[in-house]
């Protein structure tokens, strides 16, 4: 019997398990869920094989990777080159929703020579996002035309947009370090045939409004490093190329707060975590003055009103009080990351959404120029988030695919080619995940 | 016949070089020069013994170094290791300027072995700021005086000051790579007991005004890491303490549109940098807009007015020219410097200054706070820069007065005990590096 290894089963990976679930008898396959953890997981997942599993123990795990068709990580990107090390050394088809990074693209012959494959970027934004830009990208081309630009966003926020509840109509629906260190590093893109280059504490600066028909107004800010997408996609000569996240209005010019104040870095430990305060590693930013408060120093040295809705943001978060912090150490990141879980974890009423949104210019064999936009929603609900369904159902999917019928390519790759893209769209659809085009004349 | 070995005979050596030859037939020592260019070099010492010096020819270099009394290296920093590391195994005492590294730090050991000496930071800043520093701290600590704050600047400027045709006030002195990567990462300092820290894209929009009687006005930025001299100077339980470094008024803010720009990022590579101009380079920091001028765009970017100062000498620099900027390729750094150096570079009639300035606040045994102002001009003059002569002039003291007395330290050592700041004071002071003290009230 052919036996998917899923491994990493946090919040995550709850709609990819069920799913796997609700397949395996009619595809015949058996399911098996490794985590570090495994002992609180059988409460929530009572039908399932639940086992310990930790990637450091390398022959317990080689083990089980040995007896598996398939192996699917939803482990912290970080871990994933030690399970594709295994994998391609086994030979075992392993599928992530993580950056294929260029230590796991070496072992792309060792794949090739077991005829297995390593299919990374398989989730959401690196995923949905690949599939679905691929497929119009591909159209445009294949009928003749010239594609001239291509930008794209994708934004994890809350459904509902509550503003006396949070103001930020924001909280945290996928891993919060890697939302507190967004944009941290430069950001490169094309536009009008011009590179053009952002530094990190400009980014929240430069937004771009999106409407999205149904859904309103969003903002969005630049992704790293867009010029890769060159090659990934295939777009040498295009004159605009632009990937980046989307939030609501008003979110990006409060966290350039946070970002103007060096509130985000993570090169270095404070000093004295364990006695501070939020109010004091606020102030530990602020420039030392015994009679001005620390809200008139961050208004003034943030060019703000006191009674702004950026300030009203800061208030929300209870940056402002004498609370102790409650970590023994940390980066100014880590610290904040700390404060901004006691505001933003989704509780069990909160519902979250996804928005993927596509904007493809080209010029058609008439030299007229056309433009098609591609949107795209999810809503979670009560027994998964959007988050965890559009992270976990597209693995899921390709997952089964491969274990019923096999697919031709081998070695290691991320979902741009159409004998992916093709049966995986198909497939979401039918499930909900829906893309609205329109061709905006 | 003892023999000094100085190795690297770049521009900042000159004084150096000449001091050492002019006392070594007094002293009894031979002087040798070691340079990777030392056919250049015979013109400029017509009587020094030049000799071709490369550290990564090991065996050459080693048996150069074991012939050798004492080491001085004016070398790269980046090369000290490497020189450190053959000292240390053959047993040869050595001179440097540059900052003391882990790397070099672990092998005071080996040095102690030998009964040699590897004293760091043995140059201007660091160097005379250490020295001049613990002279005033010793004093206060040995009369019973609770130190409170204590504050110090650096500068290395041009003596004159015509702003008409240099509106910065500023050419390079020093390593120019270092000058445009100033600051980058964060800083940290202590004021009135509080820990501060202050990231990258802020630092030089809070500046400090320090006032020098005799020579006006000039501001300060806070140098990358005061802490650390906590212990270096032994200064736990102080309420303030900040280093930083000097310019003219209006340098910061100007320095500061780079800074905001992203155009000292020195992370990534930029395209297409051989078709590159100025005006272009500034441009792609900037948003695109078709129908604004590259002027408009940075003044509106950087909230200037377009006849403002800052607007001013960034025209000074050529910026706004479709002049080629001449490289092949390069960070945004490495380009900025190089257009840099086609203004920045000292020509034959420019004169430098080197501004050195400590502030000293203690309560004395009555409870009552005191202050020390002290400070040190230097001027550059035909001959000599004021920078080579602060950072060369120490080491050849301090060489000298190894071979001649001995020093009883031995290990590796910054230039912070009175056994080698008392002497080194007084030698200095003979020459012209006056320290001004005044006791404020």
């Amino acid at each position: 019997m052919k036996q998917i290894l899923l491994i990493g089963a946090g919040r995550s990976a709850s709609s990819l398990i069920k799913y796997l679930k609700a397949h395996s008898e009619q595809d015949g396959y058996r399911l098996i869920i490794g985590d570090k953890e495994s002992n609180n997981l059988q409460g929530k997942y009572p039908n399932c094989q639940i086992i310990p599993f930790d990637i450091a123990e390398t022959t317990k795990a080689s083990e089980l990777i040995q007896e598996s068709s398939l192996v699917i990580s939803m482990l912290p990107a970080g871990l994933h080159f030690e399970v594709a090390k295994i994998c391609a050394d086994l030979g075992t088809s392993l599928l992530t929703a993580s950056y294929v990074t260029d230590e796991i693209r070496n072992l792309n012959t060792q794949f090739k020579k077991h005829g297995k494959l390593c299919l990374m970027e398989m989730g959401l934004d690196p995923g949905i996002d690949h599939m679905s830009a691929m497929k119009v990208l591909d159209k445009i081309k294949s009928e003749g035309h010239r594609l001239t630009s291509f930008e794209t966003f994708t934004g994890g926020l809350l459904a509902e947009n509550n503003r006396v509840d949070n103001p930020w109509g924001y909280k945290f629906t996928w891993n919060p370090r890697n939302v507190v260190l967004a944009g941290t590093g430069s950001v490169k893109f094309i536009q009008e045939g011009r590179y053009k280059y952002i530094p990190y504490h400009r980014l929240f600066k430069r937004t771009e409004v999106i409407h999205i028909p149904g859904y309103g107004y969003f903002e969005g800010y630049a992704n790293r490093d867009s010029l890769k997408y060159l090659d990934l996609y295939n777009l040498r000569g295009i004159r605009t190329l632009y990937r980046g996240t989307l939030r609501r209005p008003g979110f990006c010019k409060a966290w350039d707060i946070f970002v103007q104040l060096g509130a985000t870095d993570d090169s270095y430990q404070m000093e004295h975590v364990d006695e501070m305060t939020h109010r004091q590693f606020l102030n530990s930013f602020l420039s030392y003055n015994p009679s001005d408060s620390v809200e008139l120093k961050l208004a003034h040295y943030m060019n703000l009103s006191r009674d702004s809705e950026e300030m009203y943001k800061i208030k929300h978060l209870g940056l402002f009080e004498e609370e102790l912090v409650g970590l023994k150490e940390g980066t100014p990141a880590q610290i904040l990351e700390h404060i901004l879980k006691k505001s933003w974890t989704l509780s069990p009423e909160d519902r979250d959404m996804i928005v993927m949104w596509h904007k493809f210019k080209y010029q058609n064999q008439a030299n007229e120029t056309k433009e098609i936009q591609s949107s795209m929603i999810i809503l979670g609900d009560e027994e998964d988030t959007a988050m965890a369904k559009s992270v976990g159902l597209p693995l899921g999917i390709v997952g089964r695919l491969i274990l019923k019928e096999g697919l031709s390519m081998t070695g290691v790759h991320i979902p741009t080619s159409e004998e992916i893209y093709t049966p995986l769209l198909e497939q979401l659809n039918k499930m909900g995940f829906e893309f609205t085009e329109t061709e905006v004349q």
